[in-house]
């Protein structure tokens, strides 16, 4: 457990020591101090192994910051962790080569009440460690709407879903997670706390440290609290799945959709042909509308606030769009609606089953998706045969772009090309003007990604603040920022 | 002209030379100096004066940079000039009582290009020098809004909105000037230029440097470009003026109106007895729904996507709050909408007509505002007979609280209380959660505000940042940072 050291300011952390261990042990109670199960240490998709640290769980902020003073003092690596969903290896820090890093793991999963609730203000204050389901039901209970919502919902806490600034399926109509928070509560890399925490819509005294905190990974400082913004639960709510000819169409009628109804459409979503067949082959006993997969279906979700019945908006988006729309489903019951959204829900699950080379987290100017789409296969011809499931929330110009072997190849006849192959989407994405992660965040497998395609300039000033804000490295070390020249 | 110094980091900042100059001359063409008007030197409220230095006004981002690196070069503090209508003090530098600063005006007004559209996207591309009501009419000519929208949006820049983040009266259903920007350009202290103009919706490759950079009021770097999100324009437009018992009355018809109208609710405006009557003495051809001014009113402003007409949405409130509302005027009409508008857009300019002895610019926790406005006139009362004119964003908890002599009483009575009442309001703004600083920023005006009432760590973090970004300390001297502890 000795011997790893990790790259800070020109400095090298240090591992957890049986001294620094006894240390908090004094600091904390017991509680603090759960087994470290095998969960801390792997990711939902198996790329990377955690080197074994020591886990500490605090139930308060004040906790947090004698635990990062502590750390601070030691010079030791702290890995926040959430709800341990993200898929970017933001969560785990890998052991190194030269030995193992064993840094202070930090789970926030104690801290997770709802500190106030305020209905009438639309805002309510929600720990960390506060799972997403129970805040969105915790907002329902007062007859209003957390809109944040993705697949991982009943597992994923707020003080992840705000450091890695989660997108999900209402991206939309409500915004990203940082377009959610009207203030944070945070520890900084030194132990200070950062008291941020207002409940108003609007405050300009100084700079907006909420906004950079969100979205750092953890990098930064440790995210203990946020007050969110509530929305008004909408009326009347309507989901059809309806298939279009192309993605061009799909995008159309996006338009077409966003022209008559505005900003009630809360989700757009694409789905792939392929992504109905991994549904059928992986899943069997799920229901599908078409007897045959359609190359290409939307799966759109409205709520009204005021007089209009969601499906009559919808009916009569059917009639004013039946130029682009084939065919379509609309939900005409709340189950209905569930049974759709449970085809576009378990897609990345039936794509686990199935097994990718590479999956991507894309984003691209809404002009330039058709393209993307057309243009892509051609570029990855020379690989072999493919297939490709694309998916994802098409209203914000987020791709997931997921490549899969050939039926009957084992996915292992794709392993060296499997670099390749992601480069070759990145490179086509950053061409067009798109991103190479939308909503998963950068951290430990994006990493080379935005030292290659980020601005340069926007890399030095990350590496300036960094720097400035936690000088030795020890928050989150390895993640979102590229190594240091040398 | 010279002998002018201010503080830097640890370092003085140096007057604009003839040596400075005659360089500057030989980098940009003759049409980047126009001559230094009294405008660039003062400020719509006249609080300050300005230092006379030297005015370049460089016509692309390429020779922003090129400016900024002379004056980094040299030590010169950069003061940036937008449309001049902040009403903080930050697009101006006073002179110091040790000679003259003689800083470096850099005006981005000759930057005024709509560098692209994209309705298709819902995004347009503006220089920083774009005014406003310019880009209100270019997203219009493509059938979109822009809904950023304030009283001096005639004259008002992209570049000062966004380094202000400025609010305005939509801030309730479409958020503040940041929530308006998918990407900015920016010239960073040292000349390098941060390129982050991208046009996407879901973007998380590293830490969020627009959102520092907005709202930094020039002090981290000069803001060159942004690309803005535009929204699909209502299909039917309400406007009414409803009067209402009290504060806590209009409250209650927010709840009930949003419950009812959702996110249509565009703005919410409160209006006093006071405000009319100003209105009333000051621009008496303006016709007035009453024959006696209400004490409280409402204007609320509705737009809506679907089929629902909004005069009729504003009648089913009428309708379903008669208990909340006393008596109201529906706008038949553009005019009849527009005219209402003109009341609240007229109040500010009554207001400098009267003469206020201060005027705050305060958001509060919703349920908090009541309880302040019914708090306020006694804390008031030893500092003897006042007129209070208490207005603005309502739906925000965003209020203008601003302060009046007695009738027939000159203001010049009350200099020398002016300081303390204004600290007075701010004490309570602050007990009650609230910010002394809502839309219009800290500029010049606040920084003592900010040093009061700031979470102190949030300050610490700011003067780390700021030393990091500008280590010279040469934009925007003086402005939102409070001087370092000596």
């Amino acid at each position: 457990m000795h011997g790893g050291r990790q790259e800070g300011k020109g400095v090298m952390l240090n591992p957890v020591t049986a001294e620094f261990t006894s240390q908090l042990q004094r600091l904390l109670p017991a509680a603090a101090f759960p087994e470290l199960s095998d969960k801390y240490l792997t990711e939902p998709r198996g790329y990377y192994q955690g080197s074994a640290g020591l886990l500490v769980a605090p139930e308060s902020t004040a906790q947090v910051a004698q635990v990062i003073a502590a750390a601070a003092a030691a010079r030791i690596g702290v890995v926040p962790y959430g709800g341990g969903t993200g898929l970017v290896g933001g969560q785990i820090l890998p052991e190194s080569k030269n030995g193992a890093p064993s840094p202070l793991i930090l789970s926030l999963g104690r801290m997770r009440r709802i500190r106030a609730r305020y209905p009438e203000e639309n805002v309510l204050v929600a720990e960390a460690g506060a799972v997403l389901a129970e805040v969105q039901q915790s907002a329902a209970d007062v007859d209003r709407l957390f809109p944040l919502s993705l697949a991982s919902e009943g597992t994923a806490q707020i003080g992840g879903l705000l450091a890695t600034n989660a997108g999900g399926v209402n991206v939309l109509r409500y915004g990203m997670a940082r377009d959610q928070v009207l203030g944070i509560e945070a520890v900084m890399a030194d132990g200070r706390i950062f008291n941020g925490l207002q409940r108003l819509r609007k405050d300009n005294t100084g700079y907006d440290l909420r906004h950079l905190l969100i979205g750092s990974e953890g990098t930064l400082g440790i995210i203990t609290a946020a007050s969110l913004k509530l929305a008004p639960r909408p009326q009347s709510e309507g989901t059809a799945l309806l298939t279009v000819e192309s993605p061009s169409a799909a995008l159309d009628l996006l338009g077409r959709a966003r022209g008559l109804l505005g900003e009630s459409i809360s989700a757009f979503e694409l789905i792939s042909g392929q992504g109905l067949r991994f549904l059928a082959e992986t899943h069997p006993q799920m229901r599908q509308p078409w007897s045959s997969p359609p190359n290409w279906s939307v799966l759109l979700h409205l709520g009204l606030s005021n007089g209009t019945g969601a499906e009559q908006a919808i009916e009569t988006l059917f009639e004013q769009a039946s130029d682009l729309i084939r065919d379509g489903v609309i939900a005409q019951s709340a189950q209905q609606a569930q049974d759709l959204w449970s085809l576009r829900e378990t897609i990345p699950l039936a794509n686990r089953a199935i097994g990718a080379i590479c999956s991507s987290d894309i984003s691209l100017p809404l002009s330039e998706i058709a393209g993307f789409i057309a243009k892509m296969p051609a570029m990855l011809a020379r690989f072999g045969d493919l297939r490709i499931n694309c998916f994802g929330h098409l209203g914000d110009g987020n791709l997931h772009y997921n490549l899969f072997p050939a039926e009957g190849v084992p996915a292992s006849n794709y392993r060296d090309m499997r670099a390749d192959l992601q480069a070759e989407v990145h490179r086509l994405t950053h061409e067009l003007g798109g991103s190479v992660s939308a909503e998963h965040g950068v951290g430990r497998l994006k990493v080379a990604d935005i030292a290659r395609f980020g601005d340069p300039v926007k890399l030095q000033l990350m590496r300036q603040i960094k720097d400035t804000l936690d000088p030795q490295g020890i928050l989150n070390p390895g993640a979102v920022l590229p190594p240091r020249a040398a």
